[in-house]
């Protein structure tokens, strides 16, 4: 199958992503706007022809997701009505995909939900990052290409050179990803777990088990909405001993009172990257964003001259690893 | 087929209308809650088993349509998840309705996209009123019961005896609607046009069709969202000689500066329907609220004893008209 | 995405349609039939390999839509069961998009029920012209390009230079889309409209909103099937002075019995377009045929050259007005 | 699951049989109609509620095919959007399940396209007699109950008691279902046969394979729709010796100009099922109708009762052979 | 539409088949594996890129069919989710063909089940030959070209020269498809019939219907599992003085304890095709394999170069019979 | 809703199961077979009519997984076939819910297509046990009522009275299910870990964290295969001073020879459900069953009688727990 020239389209909370994909690829950026009405509804218009194109849409579901996802369902239609050859949904951050489960009756699976509407409306593929769990994919019929912030962050955090390093799991239910950190980066593994002592008790007791006296601890996780854990974590590892503690997340949809409190935690720096579109960011002197504009980019580049994705899952080319942390 | 007892769920916006809806039935609304975690994401959570039960979900999509529409699309697929035989959803206002159409090219037809969704969420059948179209109803696969408020809002004002009364259509658009409101009231019909002199032309005059000198002119239309038709209206059927000017609309979505402006407008009384949730209205003097709670609960009576809903479409029994306006 | 060569077939009720848009584009029809057999099944065959072309059906239904709309069914079936990359079907005429709605209880949508087993025989797009309403559009998944007759029946009215032009909507269900007719023309707008003095009553008066005296009125409608309001409108227009009467029709399925009222009514003219294969046509000496074979060949050839089909909603080139009445 | 009471409506083609449905149920004929419109539109409105009832819905596809068909789809829609708990599709005839494969390149197969759009309008279930193959009921999703003509027409035949009577096959394709025939009336078969003598030569030369020499001759069939076969067969039987020949068909699809010839043949007398509504049966002398009313009427009360309907299809209970042929 | 280049896989058991199939078309055969781990769970693994890949899954339903089924699945799947363009089921044989109707009562049709379910993968087009019953076709939506063994089998008979042939249907079922056999090779017809003498008795009796004496007898048939049928009918065509008895089947599904059976009857020669992937036809004296790769491999390269497929249904080129038999 | 007597079948290897399960309920097993034929075909027949029935099929998908899978499919379409109002799937272990994501590139996500299918082909509702992940729930559209078999473990753990007992976890990925038996034992919690000193080594180091000196060693995990892990993890924990080891899985695939390797290990005991029949269980002297027919017994007495199921998530009834290890 041959394909068309790339264009890329921004929805409202993708407009900056977007731009740092399209200057990777040194393409122009899709003519398309997004409104909200006085009643608040969302409307949405493609600026120019797509007939026949092969549409990628860039918006992450993050800080304001019913707007973002509905938003998306409303492209798509407007894509596939108006005769796009295919449309591919760049989702940089999936904030209902911690809704994967029904952890409790009578709940919804959110993700499952948002998937099915989204490949409803019309979408070919996805294309999305850290997802909360891998099975999610498998809420998609349609192909998902799930990339890993991982490589990006690992090489940055690499060239930091930091001394003595342990990776800390806040919970055993991160534990298996944090893992995959700690033999990239070739450290050991920590893991805090909370523990009640039977099962008729509600109260839990933070542990951690493994060994962090005397080193540079740096929680990962793939995203903290309050904040709280990674405090109570950063406490926590300070007690026991830990000389530094930083944190690393993929997504980072911390509020303005999360990065509040943040800033006045024992945390010395938090290393995420840009796959939310969050205002609150430029408020923190602690947090350090890792680009993986890039890494969609370049996915987006071998998509379209139908190159294979999966190298990029476990190391990427340099040229990728572009932020700088000093 | 025998149904199980009623039972009766409110999403977030549709609280109050829910509660109104039980007390017709007399029945007790079921126990969920629906939360917005500080990350903005949505989840709902039902409270009570609905195992084989037939629930009904009272949810407006009006002042803030996408947490409202994506509310619905959890709740659905929370209730068929948690077992409930057959869910309904009691739609009273439909925000997105009104994207029925390609009326320009490369937008969306929302409001397909938005029926599409909630059926694939696994709604077995809407209650909806006073849809921007009739057509809309082809949107959805599963059956809809269209209500219309004009029996309830056309029994209430001739219980106002208003004199030498004209109804008004806003617009061509509206005016086969407007036609059934002067019907049912045994009046004469304006309408409002605006024409360009010339298909090359943008400039539109707003003219009066048909004789509103010395009459009660009541301007009937579906909704409005801003009032700007509405006090541009009254303004003209004014220097036309209308002697009153009211206006009659199915949904209320006005907000907070729509109310000011048409406060200070030479519109005199504006009849609606609580369709919606709308905080703003307690701020006017001039709305008087006509309640179709109990038209909405009578359907649900006729739908759970499998009685004919379609006799409320052009009359309604006394006890559905319960709203006085003095 | 690449298409190959444009291949243009024909149903039963499209085959001189067909050769005109196979004019216009300057290519051979396809080579298929189809047949009734003496037990009145309908039966189709392709010709020729259609295995990854894009092939274009043309088949209005219109004078015996439930034969014709069946063959479509199973021309689709055989051109996919056949191995063609995509299936547009030319839809000059949708006889049962008028059947949008629900306007009384307990009948069907029949136009949804069309698209929808359309879409599922394996249609991939949709091209069809004036729709009764809108909103047809959304009972299709697939995109659905919506031509107008309007730009290409103005530019010839307009060079009939007719005088004292007044646009006439025969009610006021169609008064929106006179009003455009009014607008391309640079005349004003007049409407009929029946009313009844009560809703207890059943009779219904016609009368005429706007001024028509001594003025050409030219009554403008998507289609008439008896010719009834057509006849009643042209004598109340005389009546209320005007000078001449026209009208003005997108689709004439007008049947032999209709076309000879016709012939006896005040009317002067009737201007429609070759939408619908029409036999009895050619026995009227007041119908004026326009043709719109060279609008959906343009259309043709720009959703094969992945051009923008847009562009002729409002304003077609002139090489598209082929037609001329004198 | 418990099941309301039986709900029998007719389409246009079934309201004789539907009423010998009724008497053999005692159940009164739902109140519904259909219209064809003078543009030849279909139109179906129903007359009375079914909110929640079981709705069967009688209606062959037989001598007006299309039109027959398209008014299920529409009866179909009409009825799940009215709330019918289930629509059951009672079809004593399907004329295009003879298009059941494609048995020459680049043609539809036009039975599944049926199938499908009768499943996608929201048919629950179909209720069939001697589909053209038993492979169609494979062509539904939903269930089917398909029925046999065969214990009805074999006891009948049986009751007439006729002398050396030997079984006819037309041709190979049916031998197998003849077979059946045979062995319910323990008689020998014999079997038509056309053989070409090379596959370069187009003619074919008809045998007759099995000795039918003094014998009374039955050729079985599932239909015939010209006659011709069957004339053809008559005449070689009867040089063969055959003393008497007789014909039994499943549905009579005979139109005016095939049973003007039948009458004129040397076939005696041919037995078929009111399965079709046929108006041209009345004007022959050799037709003798078996009604299978009663076992269509059986079957919808074991279905309503939910009892198994199996035992029907090798056996019927005498009160189910009502005809009686002299 | 442009097709990439030819990719052709092979499942576990195709691998032979498609090694053949690729020598054909000269090309290299995908790098993919398919497991079976210690819990007898299959797994598959693609070795390369497939993305924007034209994909020929090769693989029968055979010797393992629910295995073979089920592996089918998982290819389809993981193909579909690493981006293919197209995916073609290259299925040789489909032993659930046989189940494609309920000839009893609560039975499942398993070749519609097993249809939907290949659909439901995501496979675009299936490639199979001599299936069962010529219905099945209609139970896949998505287009099948439908092979023939025939011409193959009847060149590579045509060149033994064999005299006085007689083609034989095993039964009364299989008399049509004999029919064509016998046409092509220009012999007589017998047919094979079991009867009872009333339908009250179980026992059945075989005859053969047609004169046999002192010819070489072919039995034709589709397939043979037990070989019990040819066993029997060879012995009775011996009894009914044939000189020579062969057999001729499409697909060699007999297992091990048939084949010592085969060795031991009257049975002279069975010739068939390596459809089926069958390890006990190497301990067959008697067995003739005929090839089907070319025919598979030339129907390949016509998809691919968009050429019709259906001129090899009737009449094969020279070379794809490759097979001799002496 | 109200539901009809309780009808329970079982595949061909949920025999046992089901009849523990009806004697639980106090019914009748449904008359039904499997046959797989001499072409290893597989073929099902329901002995008794279920027409209206609600319908419970019990068949783990076990240990050969592939058979009992096409097998369930084909149950699923006999039943809706006969016209069974609804099916409810009894799948007390899902052998490929361990497919539930693409952890390397091109494979397939094997849960998820085995569970579209199993909805395809008709189920309304599937009861499983401890599936893989809970996200498998999410791979369903219909709902799931997804069971634990751990309070009915632990309480049977619990009746046993071990002393000093620690839960271990024998990798990170299930420590935090480890973490619910801790929970409901009051035991502390060790981790199993396996690290790469570097992302470029391969060879992993076993290491265990958390203390289990002295202690009794209860190995947890959702099922093992080869006991490979089990038997390394149990020499792991000797040689960290373990004065017993017992291992807790939820179901018991083991085959021959990992029961073999098992019983020379120095595990001490292996406590299971029956969730699978596995016939290699009885060879073992080591692996003690929990019965979970009750459980499954219980769940669809509730789901029969509308009450709520998850009650029994947490906590169930001591009669449940019938199991005694001594």
């Amino acid at each position: 199958m041959q394909h068309g020239e790339i264009k890329i389209f921004a929805g409202s909370s993708g407009i900056a992503f977007a731009e740092d994909v399209c200057q990777y690829l040194g393409v122009e950026i899709g003519v398309a706007e997004a409104f909200t009405f006085s009643d608040r509804n969302t409307f949405v218009r493609i600026g120019e022809t797509v007939r026949d194109k092969d549409v990628y849409l860039v918006q992450p579901i993050g800080m304001r997701p019913n707007d973002e996802f509905v938003e998306i369902l409303f492209w798509i239609d407007a894509f596939k009505r108006a005769s796009a050859n295919t449309v591919t949904l760049i989702l940089p951050y999936f904030s209902y995909a911690k809704g994967d489960k029904k952890d409790e009756p009578r709940v919804s699976i959110r993700a499952r939900v948002c998937a099915e509407s989204i490949e409803l409306a019309g979408a070919d593929r996805v294309v999305a990052m850290d997802l909360h769990s891998h099975q999610i994919q498998g809420f998609f019929k349609k192909p998902v290409d799930h990339l890993f912030a991982l490589p990006v962050l690992c090489e940055t955090i690499t060239r930091m050179q930091l001394q003595d390093l342990v990776v800390v799991s806040p919970d055993v239910g991160f534990a298996k990803q944090a893992h995959k950190f700690a033999d990239y980066l070739g450290t050991p593994l920590a893991i805090g777990d909370k523990t009640r002592k039977d099962h008729k008790e509600r109260a839990e007791i933070m542990e951690i088990i493994g060994d962090v006296n005397g080193k540079t601890a740096l929680i990962v996780d793939d995203f903290s909405i309050s904040g709280g854990t990674l405090i109570e974590m950063a406490k926590l590892l300070k007690e026991r001993g830990a000389k530094r503690v930083l944190a690393c997340l993929s997504h980072l949809v911390l509020n303005e009172a999360s990065i509040a409190k943040l800033e006045e935690s024992p945390l010395e720096m938090i290393i995420g990257t840009d796959s939310v579109e969050n205002p609150y960011i430029a408020q923190s002197s602690k947090i350090k964003l890792v680009s993986v504009a890039p890494l969609f980019g370049e996915t987006i580049r071998r998509i379209h001259k139908s190159e294979s994705v999966s190298p990029l899952f476990e190391k990427v080319p340099d040229k990728l690893v572009t932020s700088k942390i000093e």
